[in-house]
């Protein structure tokens, strides 16, 4: 045993090296009873690794009530970097198993959760991410006696709560949650079910199964997944070509509306936060189409405690080095908080698709996987409103012209927007697409003609006012029924 | 009034263009009382500012009792990085008068606050932010009819909590607390105070002022201020050229230390857990001194869900942009978790000194501000241990040979091993006087020896062990006493 410890051992920290240099990230989660030894069996496992290429993520744990971020929130904040191991005491099948056991989230909830773990299981695997998934097991009467010995030494009995008291009498029914589970579970990652009664074989075990999921990965190279269309509801998209930019709105009645709208929404915004409802607005579009004056128009009647303006440039190496949309998952709003962002994930599928900063696959893949991060956001209750600020190539090439001959706006004109320019050909291909293939009912596109910028601002506030009154209106309802 | 507020906020969109050329970071803190308009102030200055270079923050007001990190964090991870403006809806001065007024802390704990505040103000400054601090008034009355017309408002109510009411009917002595703590803080950067009654006016007075605070920083350039000594308690320490290397231990004993040291320490982690004290152990040393070895050593007894390792490597863009200590901050312990630093913010007065990466201003600066940001960290109950890891030239040479005809070590020893290991002489300066100046009696440096390193892992194990039992037996005593 001890040979073969150490053998597995020599091969991991040798396989951990090459990993690293293959930029390959490592998710290991590590489920489990309470007191089968999580802690101690990921103990093992780190003893030997070099500390620069290890992390032990334990999501704190934060009562239902007051997590306010969507349910994978922990997880898709604490993914691991290119070429790093993350392990996780306890994970997304802990928080399904646990609250549905004890009655704390609905039937329809837990379905959800469980289609949000596959979705995010596929899409790390997809972007090369091994992600190995270990359920430490322990039968009723070893768990009593361990809970036992916890809770007779003072200095561990403060390990023992409540809740693994209750998960030790209900046995049984917290056994069939985590069976079902792991069966609805296994299509992206598989589930090694580990036996946590003989610790040593259960760390030979695991060790072997991190060596076995590396070599793998080390001889066919980094996984690059297949694009994968899921069915989803889409709401009917014009081509850009087709869409009319002739709208405008004379001084007065723009000034009118303005005032109008601009006061809704700041009542709108109480509302929203006082009902912890969160909002998330996205702003796309063609350079110098307005987007900046179209959000400052937004944001002015906004309460600056309970919104951001998140813009979005390139990303910085540390973002680069995990899958793309962690850098979108980090800066998401509170519940009851509005964030607005100048540029978004759809990144992904324009300038990364048309510069090939990312492979065809990544591209081709990212349309269903945009759609299910929105999901995830609108099943959280999120309002999710997607705008493409539309100009044409006259209006753009005035506005540019402009820009350049004026000192002040100077700085608002590069190299790059001229180089951008030529390719508004490529650009409107890919516009399209993204706007035929992630139009969903959930989170609808809104194509706003700017040619005229303050037809543009009414129309895009006007939007906002209704998605918003809706979405007071059904947290209402649902108040009233409940 | 109107062309008055035009001309400034046309003088304010031109400003904020250069300010962000010349790469200076603002930080506008907004203080005020209860209903006195701090929000829509922040509003008024943002409204036509391009959302790329500002943020509005507004630190969550978090009950004491849960705030897990020093009474400075929500701040000083907020700072704004180079080029950009951030807005601070309250910050420290309500932390501190509210909650000595309400008498929440001790006068002793609001004295090292203020001194806390001080020493924060002025870190930034000399690092070239400009700090602009606004204290927004309103008479006795004013407040009162404000904070009636809100709570007539079923949109507006909830805005309005009991600690408002109850600053109303405390007035004079908030007033006496804001008064006071003003006159305390205007060391590094003075109080504005604004006429809250009069809105407008009160808008036009903060946009004049930030204009000029720019003005001047881009008339003047970035500040970088001179270095500053206060005298801390130092602990005398030796030159390394003094240190005697040959200490060794046996194998039997090794491994009998090693098991007991180890031993303890897991328990005192259970209690260090329970006592909620925050554990911050530093590592620095020679390239192939052995600082890996060691840490996993320390780290192997410990449970996995109450420490991290965190490994420092050049800091990022994002990290540049920033005042240096801010990647610190950011990696803090929570309280009753430990913190292991391999390589810590001592890079500024080693590599970053010698290498030319910061003005000779920043490093002769650090000494102080380290001593400063260390003691904020003791001041919050946390152990702070530092060890320099320490070999001679000859060992090095034979341990950089080992690596290079390794295969499996290869990768640790790069040509910046060698490059460094040409300048011993530079950083053995260096490190004398990072030693004497910073090696105070809250934070001591320890010099291990570790031309042997089975010598050196117990000697790091005794220190960390002696100095947890003390602290536990402190936490303790003022329990029994408390």
């Amino acid at each position: 045993m001890a040979e073969e410890m150490r053998e597995l051992r020599d091969r991991l920290i040798e396989k951990v090296q090459k990993i690293r240099d293959a930029k390959v990230p490592i998710l290991v989660l590590v489920e489990g009873w309470a007191a089968a030894g999580k802690g101690s069996l990921i103990k093992e496992l780190i003893s030997e690794l070099d500390p620069r290429f290890y992390n032990v993520v334990s999501p704190a744990v934060i009562p239902e009530s007051q997590m306010r971020y969507p349910f994978l929130y922990p997880y898709a904040t604490a993914i691991p970097e290119n070429g790093k191991v993350i392990f996780l005491d306890s994970g997304w099948m802990e928080s399904c198993v646990r609250k549905i056991t004890r009655h704390e989230i609905t039937r329809d909830e837990y379905r959800r959760r469980v289609r949000q773990v596959n979705e995010f299981e596929r899409q790390l695997r997809d972007a090369g991410y091994i992600v190995l998934k270990l359920f430490l097991n322990i039968d009723r009467k070893e768990q009593k006696a361990r809970l036992a010995e916890l809770m007779e030494n003072p200095d561990t009995e403060w390990r023992v709560t409540e809740e693994d008291l209750w998960q030790q009498r209900e046995y049984k029914r917290f056994q069939a949650g985590y069976e079902q589970f792991m069966e609805e579970t296994r299509e992206a990652a598989p589930w090694h079910v580990l036996d946590g009664d003989k610790r040593k074989t259960a760390v030979a075990a695991a060790l072997k199964l991190l060596n076995e999921a590396m070599e793998k990965t080390l001889e066919e190279g980094k996984y690059n997944g297949d694009p994968f269309e899921e069915e989803f509801p889409l709401k009917p998209m014009p081509k850009l070509a087709e869409v009319d930019l002739s709208p405008s709105i004379g001084d007065e009645e723009y000034k009118k509306e303005l005032k109008k709208l601009q006061g809704r929404l700041s009542e709108l915004h109480n509302i929203i936060y006082r009902k912890k409802i969160p909002v998330v607005i996205c702003y796309e579009g063609w350079d110098a189409a307005g987007k900046g004056g179209n959000i400052r128009r937004v944001a002015y009647p906004l309460d600056p405690r309970g919104f951001d303006v998140m813009p979005i440039a390139s990303p910085e190496p540390h973002e680069l080095a995990r899958q793309y949309l962690w850098r979108f998952w980090t800066r998401l709003p509170r519940t009851g908080h509005i964030t607005i962002f100048d540029r978004t994930w759809y990144g992904r599928v324009m300038v990364e698709r048309l510069e090939g900063f990312c492979t065809e696959k990544d591209w081709k893949r990212a349309y269903n996987e945009i759609n299910e991060f929105e999901r995830q956001l609108t099943d959280w209750g999120a309002v999710v409103l997607k705008f493409w600020i539309h100009i044409d190539q006259d209006t753009q090439l005035a506005r540019f012209t402009d820009r350049q001959n004026t000192p002040e706006k100077q700085w608002k004109i590069t190299e790059e927007d001229w180089r951008n320019r030529e390719k508004w050909p490529q650009y409107e291909t890919a516009v399209n697409e993204m706007l035929q293939k992630t139009s969903t009912e959930n989170a609808p596109w809104f194509i706003i003609e700017s040619n005229d910028k303050k037809y543009a601002r009414i129309k895009a506030l006007k939007i906002i006012v209704k998605a918003l009154e809706k979405a007071c209106e059904e947290q209402i309802g649902r108040e009233m029924e409940g």
